[in-house]
């Protein structure tokens, strides 16, 4: 019998209010950074233009794909459903949901049509029309001077932000379209973006609450899938542990992105877990896992990752790895705070990391000339983590008003930010040491680098040992850090959670 | 401690193995059809060329989601991998996959680079090539005299699917593209649609094979959710049991669409669980549940309902509806063999419809009056079911050839097929009895139709009541039909399921 058993099945701790003030809070930052920044911005009547996410399907068939909100939009209304528009009057605030209008039949196939009163109370904004009226609308009385329209470059992914678009309002209209002659209104796409993005790098009190939320669900959810691990499981049935636990006890429908469950050789592919590669290898007892998963609440996420052996004892190789990232992971934690600068945080951990994997007896020479021939990128080649909010690669590491250039050195240029640490920024630390063969080759081949290395403590004990990546999520506070993010950090507290003697996150140290 | 427990943690029952010859399979009959329905197929050299789907980011972010294959491409070569092209020859059968070249990164990020021959032996086809020799392969000496492309109407979704699209091969160079000049090949963009529907209508023994298994374990996985339903729970804690289930145990990482776990009221709403309305209410002892759930695996769909009450025993008004609708059911499952058309099977389901609901004193009159006046599409507002294959809502409902023409008629307009059944078709069969404020406030409305029903016993008794649907899948054999489905279909089975007296599936009678 294949029975699932939920001994705790009502047990569950429901998930937490979000306040629509909180989006309130971020329109008014918005407008008021708009006004501080965009010299006659009070003499204009500027309008803040912006589309929501729409139905998505399947290819040609009808399946619905269950609809996540755009970020943007999300951000500044909080509105779950597809299909709307907002506007926000900068100098007033005054805020307009448009809501699509739905033919009768929506009422028999996805339940009772709301009038525009319920989403006007349930959104907390001044005013709900339908999208057929928004035309009609911003072309009347109300016609604003300019509109504000979120166009802009997303620094991780190379796509930009696609602009509100409608037809007779940003662009002519087509014709045969109606009557409704003349020009569309003067669009400005080059001024809401980047105030956008800085309003988002910088977290309120409200957004903090529901990123430590969702971060308490998903560490929760991170050490019960660490005590169900046993050897003979694949490792996509812990991705489905760990989806279960998010939505089951923490109504995350979503999580912020795909998990990777890595385990043995696959934990050294630093995004295993996509369809070409689906978590579909079998544990076995000498394994480490690599356990990078995060759910999402409200659009918001987490993104923590776990290593530990599956048989749940360290060997000693896997000892001296964890504790070489541990350590990396430590020195960065004890040194974040507002004034430091992210890549002198990659440094320091690509320091702690010569330094460890000397003692550990892999890396030959000094610190000086392992850091010198930049070694490091050999074995943690990506960066050592990212703002994360509304988006688990979060916006703003690189705003152009700020000048940054990405470097061009190695291991170095895949930085998310080259941003020095302000308060209320949100951002992971998730430094790593993996085994790649590629990059191992390459080293080998190198004969000033495959100096560096003990190529027969590489060849025989660690080539196709996988990886390991701790990560936690952190804010940055006056002074230092606060922590999201409670999992288990030590070699004692992986053993102890495994052998069921750590039995809840909140037995673990809250070290920041 | 909010922590899952799973006794039976590695007693699972492996995923199928999905054979390549399924698929070499469907690629022979699909040329076997054209060779018979294209005068001079044989003389000329006619090429299938076919676009698999390509990857997909949420919004502007860099958030990857889970690729999917898309359903027409998944039929002729069961790739996986997003970014493939397929072609195959018409008259050899001849089948070359291209392949994305991936850069060296790749293999830091997504894992090892894989040669052509590796995809070769996987997909067992006669040749790899990669996507960026597509053009050069085609336009040489290889040169096909036209090729066949998929374009037509999805009539469940009036979408049309996306026919191949290369530059310079199906389409002419873009200016400044390379120096290959030369005119596109002739493109037929008529021939290939129709005849691949009729292809994917019919089901082979080996897509039997998964559609079986992909319902085995969603019939398992409704069995588990039902064992642990009780008041208390959320809805979304049914639809995190399901997809647990499925995954955990079956290997099923997508379900073919949204589930729909409707408690009470909600059960009237027949998509209920999409964004606007995510499965959130409480479930209260009194409640009836209709759950719409059903996995999906290598992309074959099963499409299972299962409606019940909440307490574990039916109330006399929830086994009066549900008495209903399995007299409903049953009759067309007697019913149902070749040589029927749908819409009288569906004729069929509302007149024994019209037969229980008289019986059980919420409508009056005669059975005859009552089909006479159309009374049932207020109660059943859909259609009575759907084929079912690689899309939940499979294609082939109404080919153009066939002539068929959608009935006008209220409820039958819904009817997703107008077929006569034939061996080897797999379509749904799910009759529902549904109390939605809608349709009975037109109903109540209505001074002829208002006569045929005790209003007193509609308002008090069943108005907010929701509804009851039951939802088999059905394979159309020799002289009737095999259920591929295997779930608690009488008052007794739920309540011994409930209750615990019946464990596992197999302990259901398989009355089909
Ligand atoms: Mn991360
Ligand atoms: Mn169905």
């Amino acid at each position: 019998h294949r029975r699932l058993d939920h001994p705790t099945l009502t047990a569950t701790m429901p998930p937490i209010e979000v306040p629509m003030s909180m989006y309130a809070e971020n329109r008014q930052k918005l407008c008021a950074r708009l006004l501080e920044k965009l010299s006659n911005a009070r003499e204009k009547k500027l309008l803040v233009l912006m589309e929501g996410g729409k139905e998505e399907y399947r290819y040609d068939s009808d399946a619905e794909k269950i609809f996540r909100q755009e970020s943007w939009f999300a951000y500044l209304f909080g509105v779950k459903e597809p299909g709307f528009y907002g506007s926000i009057d900068v100098n007033t605030g005054y805020t307009t949901l448009y809501m699509p209008r739905l033919p009768a039949e929506y009422a028999v196939w996805m339940g009772r049509i709301q009038p525009p009163s319920h989403f006007q109370a349930m959104y907390e904004v001044d005013r709900v029309l339908f999208v057929d009226e928004l035309a009609a609308t911003l072309l009347g009385p109300e016609r604003p001077d300019t509109l504000l329209l979120n166009r802009g470059l997303n620094t991780d992914s190379g796509s930009t932000a696609k602009p509100a678009s409608v037809e007779g309002v940003t662009t002519p209209l087509k014709e045969g379209n109606g009557a409704q002659a003349g020009k569309p209104l003067p669009c400005d796409y080059d001024s809401l973006y980047d105030e956008l993005v800085e309003c988002r790098v910088h977290k309120s009190a409200a957004e903090l609450r529901v990123l430590q939320y969702v971060n308490d669900i998903s560490s929760d959810a991170h050490l019960a899938v660490m005590q169900q691990v046993k050897p003979g499981m694949t490792e996509y049935q812990l991705e489905s542990l760990f989806l279960h636990h998010g939505y089951y006890y923490g109504g995350c429908r979503h999580v912020a992105y795909t998990s990777i469950c890595g385990c043995g050789p696959n934990a050294a592919t630093l995004h295993y877990g996509h369809a070409g590669a689906p978590n579909d290898r079998l544990i076995r007892d000498g394994d480490m896992l690599l356990l990078d998963m995060g759910a999402e609440f409200r659009c918001y996420a987490s993104d923590i990752t776990c290593s530990f052996p599956a048989s749940g004892t360290f060997s000693p190789d896997q000892k001296m790895i964890f504790q070489v990232v541990q350590a990396m992971q430590f020195a960065v934690m004890d040194a974040l705070r507002p004034g430091v600068a992210w890549p002198d945080m990659h440094d320091l951990a690509y320091r702690v990391g010569c330094e460890m994997l000397l003692k550990g007896g892999l890396l030959k020479g000094s610190v000086e000339a392992l850091m010198e021939a930049n070694i490091m990128p050999f074995f943690m080649p990506h960066g050592l983590g990212h703002f994360m909010g509304l988006d688990v690669h979060d916006c703003g590491g690189y705003p152009p008003a700020l000048g940054l250039k990405k470097s061009e050195k190695r291991g170095y240029k895949n930085l998310r930010t080259g941003r020095v640490m302000e308060e209320g920024m949100v951002i992971t630390v998730e430094p790593g040491v993996y085994f790649i063969d590629s990059l191992l080759d390459e080293l080998v081949a190198d004969v000033r680098l495959r100096e560096l290395v003990d190529l027969e403590v590489l060849e025989t004990r660690f080539r196709g040992f996988g990886g390991v990546r701790l990560e936690d999520d952190v804010v940055i506070v006056e002074g230092g850090i606060r922590n999201l993010t409670r999992a288990a950090r030590t070699v004692e507290e992986v053993e102890a959670v495994m052998a069921g003697k750590i039995k809840c996150k909140e037995e673990l140290p809250n070290r920041w």
